[in-house]
């Protein structure tokens, strides 16, 4: 028998394969820790934005004396996810398929380099107070979209649909704080024209959206939270002030208090939301932990066993076994047991084989789930993307006209999102 | 300002995603290797299969004599098969979401450390012609799904389409060795019984779906040779024989010489098939290549470049950028330099970063269509499977009737596979 001495061993091949799930996990318990950070920075630059807005608005009259306290709470936050920045930055680095998650992150760095140019423009009141909430809004949508590639990176199913439940609601919660702004900018100006009547219907659909898929995805306890939100006092006037943003004679319905309180109604809304995030962030800690102990354990258990067998049999010992599940059942494994064979050390590596392959199957069924509602969003982006370029359509138009098919066809978003890119295709 | 020492740079992480790129290149220069040793040693299995089975078959009178040198040349390929696993293990020890390729290579190893005890098997005729059959399908089709792992790991999409028209070709090549001897057994026996029959007519079915999907993915040179193979003289003799074993009076049209005729028809089809195999391997080493030159030059480059952008302008220049193409065009990269700024820096590392980010998507969208064939895939194996457990069917029954769904109801096996599962799933 002429096999060289280079030989390699199944059981190695088998425990390898169990290092790289620990590997895999290790990197997500440094993610987790980037998605609160990022969660943070989140809501101290909604608050910036927020903020900013008003002075500018009130040509520096109002929030001159908050808003050097309101940046600095940003630049803490700032740090906070630098420094968790740091700490991913290894376990990022050599993973297969993270260049996309590192071009997001280099995407967001670059755009938080310039928020100390934007401050001085805001100070000085050289910027309009639309075209500083936009870079706002780009910042935190950048910021998001590392959220998002980090959940389309997640190799364990639980942990991608905790991440899939977090961008959903980072994003229905940034969503809503748009929608606080815009509804401010018509309670202000005493009317709500027909594009900022669209703009809110759109940021409130767009939410709705959002929390679906949160509520599809989140554990018990943040989705029990959120169910709590559900039922606070702000809902019903919150209800009442958008029916006055709609009707066609929003005009003679605005009173002078509306805009205080529908800007105070909105922010208690988001600070809700806000503590929800944080149970889901906290869910997410501790579901990485508690994997990252059972793949420590399950591997040690491996290699105990693995070492027991190498120890009581040699090798050639070995017989080749089918795997059951595969076959139509005819051929079982007793049938090579009748034929002569000792199968008991085959088998017993044969099963942990199995079971590890069985095990990465079921995984990846589950995760294809998680993954499919992160698949619908990126058709939905490369949809309205070539409505817009194609049509000439506003993001919101775009918006509205895929919901307005899928709901006259009866079919998902999703759905009607694939096909508008094919038809797309086409035309080109 | 109180940004600590920590703070990254963008431009650091951008580098960063161009080198994630080139790791994965790396280890797909060595997979590929790994794959290229897989299939030689499937065509030596396939060999030693052929003769164990004449050799049983024959009460051990013919290939007696071959049989020594035939397995001697599967060690070979056995040899070939161990180096390149050397070769590609440390590559694959660190990659993200390589647990499920590492397990189906200690399957294959598992698998093939019985070969031993297999051939002593055959050689004293211990062992049925058709158990012995049957073990070399499963090392084959274990073997395969190395492959097919290796396709489903690919992060670029040129590679991840050639892995998937190469897992196909295999397949098919595989599938027409299981006719070639599923044809011996009924010409020999002068008679095809319904079931061998039916087995016959799925194994040609399913090599045609391969060999679809072989040509919806390779390359033009590899498809041109695949192309003469088609216009070779051996199809319409092959076309004459299958309507014989197809035909309800096979009895009585089988003549002597249809056995060895068959045989040879078909071995030299899949030795032409092997041809198209090595021209595919070729291919996908000489992509591999190319792909990684690119990707070292472009990184490179973006170093040049980068170095020169810090060494020209200090870092608080920088400016907030808003990505053009996720907005509705109406705020333009123009405005921002209109209000007073000088984006010249802003704007370089800007286009460095999108740039980066919309390849990158549109590697995703290229991929994604790739995957979608293994998808397919995946589902029908699934749909089979618990067809075979809930119904009690054998595979060749599942799958003819899957294709019967699908062609009554005009839709494809993949989205009928899918129907399938989450009915199973509701019945359980």
């Amino acid at each position: 028998m002429a096999i060289s001495a280079i030989k390699p061993d199944a059981t190695d091949f088998l425990i390898a394969s169990k290092q790289c799930e620990i590997q895999d996990l290790t990197s997500f318990l440094k993610l987790g820790q980037l998605v609160v950070a990022i969660s943070n920075l989140i809501h101290a630059l909604q608050r910036e934005r927020g903020a900013s807005n008003l002075f500018l608005g009130s040509g520096g009259q109002r929030f001159s004396d908050e808003l050097e306290g309101i940046s600095q709470a940003s630049d803490d936050q700032l740090n906070g996810f630098y420094a968790a920045l740091a700490q991913a930055r290894e376990a990022l680095g050599s993973d297969h398929g993270s260049s996309r998650l590192l071009s997001r992150i280099a995407s967001a760095l670059h755009g938080l380099s310039g928020i100390e140019t934007l401050r001085a423009q805001v100070l000085r009141q050289e910027i309009s107070a639309d075209a500083a909430t936009r870079i706002y809004i780009e910042l935190i949508r950048v910021l998001l979209s590392v959220v998002f590639e980090a959940a389309d990176t997640a190799a364990d199913p639980g942990i991608a649909k905790v991440l899939v439940a977090m961008f959903n609601l980072m994003h229905g919660k940034e969503l809503a704080g748009q929608e606080r702004a815009a509804g401010s900018v018509g309670f202000a100006g005493r009317q709500f024209a027909r594009a900022l009547q669209e703009r809110m219907t759109h940021l409130l659909e767009a939410q709705e959206r959002c929390f679906e898929l949160f509520c599809e995805f989140a554990d018990e306890q943040s989705l029990a939270l959120y169910q709590r939100c559900l039922e606070k006092p702000y809902q019903e006037p919150i209800r009442y002030l958008r029916g006055v943003a709609r009707s066609n004679s929003n005009q003679a319905l605005i009173r002078d208090e509306h805009t205080c309180q529908w800007f105070e109604l909105m922010s208690s809304r988001i600070d809700d939301l806000k503590v929800v995030e944080e149970a889901l962030e906290a869910h997410l800690h501790h579901l990485c932990a508690i994997k990252f102990a059972e793949a420590r354990q399950a591997l040690s258990q491996h290699e105990v066993l693995i070492r027991d067998l190498q120890k009581h049999e040699p090798h050639d010992a070995f017989v080749v076994m089918l795997s059951k599940d595969e076959l139509a059942g005819e051929y079982e494994i007793a049938s090579l047991a009748n034929e002569g064979l000792s199968p008991r050390l085959g088998r017993s590596v044969l099963e942990l084989v199995q079971n590890q392959s069985a095990r990465l199957q079921q995984m990846n069924d589950e995760l294809a789930e998680a993954r499919q509602a992160l698949e619908e969003r990126k058709l939905l982006g490369r949809a309205k993307a070539l409505l817009m370029k194609q049509k000439q359509m506003s993001e919101d138009e775009a918006h509205r006209l895929l919901t307005r098919i899928a709901m006259n066809e009866g079919k998902r978003l999703g759905e009607v999102a694939k096909a508008v890119i094919s038809m797309a295709e086409m035309w080109q």
